[in-house]
């Protein structure tokens, strides 16, 4: 897990983000843990940073297409949640965060024992947030780029992330 | 299940399509099959006619977002899956398909005892095909539009849909 | 021009659009007008309805791509254009749009000696609007389909569409 | 200008690319001075490497849009041009190139008195290239990243890039 070291101005790569809300990291983690899509497929949170966050998900049968990779619905998955999670590090402890839309190119087979999606923020803003999520297989050890998203993200104001 | 006449010209829309292979429906559905995704998600296929696909899976708990809604990775799950097939009924018997890439925009929160991804071809061609996925929630037997996909597929001559 | 009748609720397509300025066609009128892209390209307004609006610009080697037919360019450009007003047609007099972003599949070579953009909105929103352009070439009065946008624009509450 | 210096491997960024023709350059200047569209806005290439290359256009008020900034339409059309140029120079001496589809997102007004396209290739292939373009502005020089484009390309074999 990431370390979040406390400041206010945090420089991810070349950005420098504002933090809303201190307690980012564990809104992200309490919002994942009520996905309930998350656990069946076997997904965790790796990473939780400022405008970063990393999902992982290990090989089984049960997330194949029909070579055996890893199914392409699965890489959309991690990495519209890894976009989502990314943006929502940013906003306000009373925001909720939704996808507006993402366009991903699968750029080759997922083969591999576990299925990596690395988001950061792009462009944050107070109501539409920009990312990019590059998904990685590993297979022995090597990691090996097999898609990447830009997505748009939306910041809902004092809304609960919650069932009504 | 849709009904296909096995007549070589189909007006689909206001297209017509070519057909290379009259055997396209039960390709489709053995391709279906061997994707252990599709079967752990709990989705079937409803309809197939050259150039259309329409995919539908059930709710449950365990395919849930934050809100109790459809994930929106199921969404795009179906979305892509049925871009996909609709781009495989125009194929050769000997071709395979993949995902370039696709765009979703999510529309509306997708809520209701259903997720339906009506896919259908916008430009068929030997070697790129341009599909549209419409996803729609049914709700007490009402249907909403809930997300639109415009994706892009590719035609693999002579390869296997299948395991090497 | 296309003919506004003036009640609130209308139905475009399948879709019913409030209305929240009666003013709509003028506002898209005296925007495009301001665009001086638009008139350096030859381009004009032909449809302005509510939810719905038709650019077109005619052929000249100025627009041309390395094979002469119209630069894609110029495609992405119109379906752009014509996606933001189409847009703007259902917000407020107050209120000013931006593209957030759009996605553009072009399916054939734009040859002809007309280009001709029509675009609707898919999803109508206070904050983010979804359309749909279609981009046809017009070649000896024969219409082709050469590519489709899918993008989302943003309402801007209280700003001018005009320069500070 | 970008130097060449005519290596077959380069690694640009982390990637190593193959040169399938050494005179790559040539040919991407060559096909642009042939894009009438191009001469028409005041673009120029500014740099061609392999899998990479910078398209430039100095402000003028005929390229703007209602608030006197660049046109979005422009942007979306250097970002389009920069990718497919880049992806040109990874291929064949009698290869054409052509866009399958780009998306875009605009991420701030493009307010300045250059606008910059930088594209490079993600995913280069015999058949389909992932190119992304990040489109910056420059005022009093300094520069600002305005938007970012994640695009397909398709390579045309034994195709003239020229008209018939």
């Amino acid at each position: 897990m990431g370390q979040y070291v406390g400041q206010n101005q945090v420089n991810t790569g070349n950005q420098k983000f504002k933090i809303r809300n201190e307690n980012f990291a564990n809104r992200v983690r309490e919002s994942f843990d009520r996905q309930g899509f998350m656990d069946f497929l076997g997904a965790s949170l790796v990473e939780i940073l400022p405008g970063r966050v990393e999902i992982q998900v290990p090989y089984r049968k049960e997330l194949s297409q029909q070579h055996g990779y890893f199914h392409g619905g699965l890489i959309g998955t991690l990495a519209d949640n890894a976009g989502g999670y990314s943006a929502f590090t940013l906003m306000e402890a009373t925001d909720s965060v939704l996808t507006i839309e993402y366009k991903l190119n699968i750029m080759a087979p997922a083969l591999g024992q576990m299925l990596i999606a690395r988001s950061r923020v792009l462009r944050p803003g107070r109501r539409v947030t920009v990312c990019q999520s590059d998904i990685f297989t590993r297979q022995d050890g090597a990691e090996k780029l097999c898609a990447t998203m830009l997505g748009t993200f939306m910041t809902l104001a004092d809304t609960a992330d919650a069932p009504a």
